[in-house]
């Protein structure tokens, strides 16, 4: 059984190809900054946007072809020839991570119990293929939104049985996790927000959700298998305000809860964008708060309101994205996710192949044109000249050194300060320069 | 001198009136829930819009017509008239606190020293319009933002000779709270934030924020004068990204950074709505940090993407807000600053008053609507019937009282999960029901 | 068969009721400016979001108890029990209009002549209810955006095939219109624009778009019956550019295209909204060009960049179209037509009854509140005194006479132009006072 | 008298350069499509950004450093200095068009009287200049939304004796355009728009703006001298609503008031990117109406809300502008204007070099970018393919040909239209190749 038969391997052929269907500057073994490509991009396919999405929009009905789901059977047989054309697409493209959500890979059955022995016999069909290929489970996550019984959320809900239900979701999630060897475990709070403020108590539902994480935390230790959790956020929709606006309100929710040994943030560029920050904000506040973890790779339009995540082609955001994660020393045990979704235009089965070759060819570009930065010590240079005088000068040094009061320095403004000379940025110049790094 | 001799006392009249200087809501000694609006609505006269802002736009030039700049004379005897202005103004309208940033209240001179001699003159001067009047401070600033050395920002310069200057005029500032009973200091972070993250190093810059606020609070300390200090967050404006960026990013800073303890909110209509929140988000999100202090009373256009500063007439906005802080008990030792300018287009001096009474009126009208809803239970009601689960139920009892773990909700779970039954949160009707309370 | 039994008649009872099931502002006979609130407000019940809307959106599944559509049976059988609910619920909240899709009230079949078939046997039933209650059809329309073959348009789509399809479609609807008396037609432009321009011919496609129209103004006059034409506009979603932008981009097209004999406007507020207007803007933009035809009554949210079609609660901005339309002399055989939906957590039935009665009080305080506003004249007032120089001064009367050239008004300015003395807005106790008419 | 001695001849040195006084992609005699670069790009430089720009924003005060206006004298000995400097940078980057506005080259002196003297002592000097340069005049402009009489607008004031100051100023404006051979004039509706629809008629105020036009084409024929009039779109800022919002709606306006024969538009990225689209969006509109006269050259953030102003270098926007430039076989009479300011921070005279150069330089990047595309025919092979079926099937060319009806459509869908086959876009395939091309 296989759906790609006719598509020749993946690979390298460079900017002056034809074939759609090769790689024009990802190079898996090509080595940027002492490491190959395929170091540095830890790419992970999503379950979801690859194999489940149906190209269905608010204003519209599913468009996409899925060879995989058009053969008939119980929705278990579906399931299976899921994870196998699944396992086609991540091993066609080279992709060696692979991320889902419970209810991707399994029906939910009519209960609970039938749900969780679902996910048990799909979980083994997943751990044969990842024994199979070598492909490893990057995150997995429950998806806690789309079922009518989180329509006020999940640990925020205003009822408890809710959460409870949200609670043996997740614990089913760090059991799997466990099993096919996750090395982080994420939370999308996607509907862990408020509707409207007129019937909500914030302060509790914060609270809630402070004591869910917690058990999370209690329970993977308590099963000796403790992935890195990670915090997805995003500002709005579903929900008019979702509690993980940002990187910065993800990090103040995590410091009053004390939640910060256990958990970091998956930054996705179109929530970023949605939040009225770049991409490469999200990334340095998160280094800011050393809880840089993984990240979703897409993007939105900036002129568009909601989340429409678009496969990665806009180069120089992403290379200013790329910069951040080098200069973050690479995300660790986090990856690439690539949490996008193909147009619903282009709703044949090639396109998923089509849409991640352009998706890690602009990581790929980013990669090399942020490598160029880091080496000719483009925006190093800048920064630290910038900043010299806390190094170069005794009012600096006094500052960083702890000496400085305000009475040392208004002592030294009052002698100095009346003539200090700045220096222009020249930021036009730079932004200049900037487009030569664009690969 | 006076320059309002012509306008009689002004008085609440009420909305049949036709009197344009009188109050429609406002009525100083009504009792709402136990206590006068007086006491309610702590106003407070923004210095620098009612005396200073002259009309000037980034596309035109100053249009406001001020009697007190026009008789001529030094900088210092314009500013000790406009001193007299602010003053009779307050007066005028019975508003009881003020606020100002340094540079409003004296001329700069040519060094430091000069500033600082101008302002113990002016300083002198308002204090003896304090005692004759009884009007208080409710806070004091210094601008920081306005004079080309702080173009990259104070404490988060990338100069450290900036940062000392900025010390020193801090440092003044705390001085002259003490000599005024200043019982709130503020920090608005006009250009602490960046212009561009390429030449940027916002982890370095953070830190920098941090030691400055722990200087100011040491200096504090030292003299015996510990006001409340109050951050302003604002998203953008003028710079890309400023550090302050709403009310969570702020709490995710000075928790990071040890300062909790010294540091509340000053909260803003219009930068709420320029981060993406309503004003009740803001106030709320304040509130569950136990770190609401103060407001500055304005709105913006929800369709413009710039601080319009317009006084407040959105009935609808300012009773949440007021709903707000009424469940937060007030405002404490805060107040409602009318951070506010009158339109281009309003540039009679007349318009100050025009204006100051449209905002009064606004926050009269929000009192006693919020003050409806509470005392009707309108809200409280429909909140605590909807987390009733967590009290009227052993689950719920479970999570609050923390003995709920996951295997206990899981169990909970896979025999009672499959069955919840949700109610309709009618939010249609509860909108509908609210519009009762606008006054 | 009925669903609301239980439910008492919805009548006027103020707002003091606590029952929900009531008018608390809108009664039917009340005369406000010599009409009855009935014949002002032509309230307009949309078939689609009040029967087949099913509460899913784009993060979950649908949440909507709908009785009538669990009593199984065919298709055509649901389709049925469909126009009898909904009459029902037309009947009991007194609306005497109604709207629909093609697609919303029949069954789509396996092929347009089944589609044709259904939609002959489910019309009618609508007439025979029609006559049975007097309940109207304001307008009827092709849903041409939800099916697959949409997905690049109709008349813009990039295929001619699928044009002659919305022909197919289009041409049914006209019929259908003059079989139920329809006096409107609407056009909402669902995916008429483009995902990207990367592949779009726009000139192409608008001239397409004229085609069409003509085509359909034609066959309206073949068949003697020319219903009013109506252009819905909105700027986005689901298209990255829609072609009928905004109601200005809508008259730049008629105009262009020799159509606006035939066509008017029908404007929501939402799309208002995301075009970064207000609704009063698009009302009066459509009134200045003489096309203001008929309206989609909704809200959105301000600080959200999708369509949320929420029920109009938001008093002052509805007081302020209803200004518009009071000005507007009405909207001749237009109505206001409910394109709103509950929210995903207003599950139940009884819902609709609830929602709907919230948009019509809105509608009624906002008809109440605009009277007010004309009978004091106070708007009106403000704008004849501030347009006054143009009738009362001679430079005034020449730019109005047409004698005016720029010689003349350069020599008059020459002589009188350095002392101009202009009056103050006085912008802020305008706002101030407008809040007196907030019903 | 030379501003910019120490700075050798700025010229083509290429990316490997570190002279920052170089063009990286700048090289005017370079042929692209047959044609050289200068020819291609009418770059023109504009006075006001360049000379009188100071570098002051709301929160801030001027930071720019000009030598020409530090040498003291009379405010026309300044005015002198500054057509010499102008001139000079012109000379220094190899530009070969201007752009002023009427305020921009002369003192306004104390009447309108003393404005026209000094209108003609400086356009004296400005022929002259232009005579020993070879620069020419792109266009100018009144600048009538700085000074406070125009607070309300010009054409659109409702003060009658503003309307007639606003036509001796554009009077005199013809004048000098005939005088210096200005191709092009310009109206930027800089206050043409409203505070607030609360005391506006807008349908007279639209009269009034149409009346003000037709005038100007009288005059303009009355003196022989009809240059191309460009209007300026922009959606807002300082007005809440500018009446000549988007290119579209310009266009609505044109011709409602009979003015497309003698109207064209000048487009601006900023103003693009704040009405809510692309700057290729506004560029194919314009084209549409067969209106594209010119562009203003720079570019906005599109997280921010207001109008920044920055030199362009997002090379991928400006890429999708300059094909757009081609695809229209260039502008004409129209020209690229800088109007673009360097930042706050770039306050030296030299950032006012290195900004243009790299505007010029992205433009030719663009220049370089967009040709490729059209000579490899990559994006218009995609589309004659798509839209195909209009040219090659017998339904297509009955709706182009024009003897297509809803009846032969009707027909060919009941036959065909059940088995339409559509194709994939391959948008994902297409923004990545289409990266190939940025320069």
């Amino acid at each position: 059984m296989a759906y790609f038969n006719n598509i020749a391997p993946i690979q390298y052929e460079g900017t002056k190809t034809k074939n759609m269907f090769a790689f024009r500057h990802y190079n898996p073994e090509e080595v940027v900054l002492g490491k190959t490509m395929e170091e540095h991009l830890h790419f992970a396919l999503a379950f979801w946007h690859t194999i489940t999405m149906d190209g269905a929009d608010p204003f519209g009905s599913a468009t996409m072809e899925r060879p995989w789901d058009l053969e008939g059977g119980t929705e278990l047989e579906i399931a299976h020839r899921r994870v196998d054309a699944f396992f086609e697409i991540a091993e066609k493209l080279g992709v060696k991570y692979y991320c889902f959500h419970d209810v991707d890979i399994a029906p939910q059955g009519k209960s609970l119990k039938e749900f969780y022995a679902n996910l048990d016999e799909i979980t083994d069909h997943l751990l044969e293929k990842q024994k199979e290929t070598g492909i490893k489970l990057l995150w997995n996550t429950a998806n806690m939104f789309s079922n009518p019984r989180y329509m006020n959320g999940v640990s925020t809900s205003n009822r408890a049985e809710v959460f409870a239900y949200g609670a043996a979701q997740v614990k089913k999630g760090l059991e799997l996790s466990k099993k096919l060897g996750g090395e982080n475990y994420v939370f999308w709070g996607g509907r862990e927000g408020y509707e409207s403020l007129l019937n909500t108590d914030m302060a509790l539902e914060m609270d809630h959700m402070a004591k869910f994480f917690h058990m999370a935390v209690d329970y993977a230790k308590s099963m000796d298998h403790l992935p890195v959790f990670l915090i997805e956020p995003k500002p709005k929709e579903p929900m008019t305000h979702q509690y993980d606006y940002d990187a910065a309100t993800a990090m103040a929710f995590l410091q009053k809860y004390d939640l910060t040994d256990y958990f970091k943030l998956n930054l996705e560029t179109n929530h970023a964008w949605l939040a009225g920050h770049t991409f490469e904000h999200e990334l340095n506040t998160a280094r800011s708060f050393n809880a840089l973890g993984s990240i979703d790779a897409n993007q939105g339009n900036y002129l568009l309101g909601w989340d429409t995540d678009e496969f990665p082609t806009l180069v120089i955001d992403i290379t200013l994205a790329m910069h951040q994660i080098l200069l973050n020393g690479g995300l660790g045990k986090g990856g690439i996710n690539f949490d996008a979704k193909v147009r619903r235009t282009s709703f044949k089965a090639e396109d998923l192949l089509l849409a991640h070759i352009a998706g890690m060819d602009t990581y790929a570009r980013a990669l090399k044109g942020a490598a160029a930065i880091v080496e000719d010590k483009f925006l190093s240079d800048i920064v630290a000249e910038r900043y010299a005088s806390y190094k170069n000068t005794e009012v600096g040094q006094s500052i960083e050194n702890g000496t400085a009061t305000f009475e040392t320095l208004a002592a030294f403004a009052l002698e100095h300060g009346d003539d200090i000379e700045l220096d222009s940025n020249h930021l036009e110049h730079v932004k200049s320069v900037l487009n030569d790094y664009l690969v």
